[in-house]
């Protein structure tokens, strides 16, 4: 029944499953329910629509 | 003023408007709350992006 | 593997239970995936914590 | 460390830009937390997939 | 219909009713969306569930 | 500026310590983002408030 939501940036297929496959085991472990009940959400989060420290994340890594 | 928030697969336009009109009629029974008060967002999830069971759902789904 | 938020009022435990099998019949329905995969988080949102068009609910509620 | 969440129409970049820049410093000034910690996500809600009052916001838009 | 959801500190409620104003205001501005139609949740984070750079937020604001 | 939630059973401090840091690495080594960006929200749901396959997860768990 665990959900995990993970806002980030895009990732290749193999990072993808990387990232679930970690989280799941480590989450299962440490509350000792079933990896099977476990939901994993990768949130993509484009730079044009995400602020860090007031401004547009586009904007800051680009420098300006 | 209640908000529901569906994670879940692609649906074509019909199925849309029932899950809506019936989950915002349900919980305005419920919770005596008017239906126009109730927000409904249907948030897509891709099996390329969500996880179950510690595998991506493509790959689940492919029988892998 | 779909996932439903309610961000509501509290309920008591019969409407609680009415309203997580009716989402998760009708969406199950909808989608076509199996009862068992889906998982409702229901959240309550106490008027101290909510706002609605600009005012906070707790006064609203009060007639302010 | 606060985050935000907005769940709104598209905005052109400018608006994105003042949203994000009146939100993290408003909440800075009410919080007292530095505005570089806050993070703004801007999670784009296409009247396709937002019911309303109990129908698809897409339709209300025309006057349905 | 916009919703916008705030993980931050506990606020007093002068503040929660200010930040609830002022990002209602704001975004009703920027997107000419009817005040009327915004919802604010706001979801106080304990430093307890929340963890920075790895770390709980409890234990670096002790300094550790 | 990636984000987790994790939507799970309450855990103890050490166990908290533990799941943060451990996503909070695996995140950073496949995003290549500095581990200091990361935010994780532990948002603990209680069974009373859970439904899985179409029930309260506190009755499926007395084994109702």
């Amino acid at each position: 029944m665990p959900t995990i939501f993970f806002y980030g940036p895009e990732l290749d297929k193999d990072k993808k499953k990387e990232l679930i496959r970690s989280f799941t085991k480590k989450a299962s472990e440490l509350t000792g329910i079933d990896e099977a009940s476990f939901v994993v959400y990768l949130k993509k989060s484009d730079p044009k629509d995400v602020g860090v420290g007031g401004e547009l994340l586009e904007d800051r890594q680009k420098g300006q």
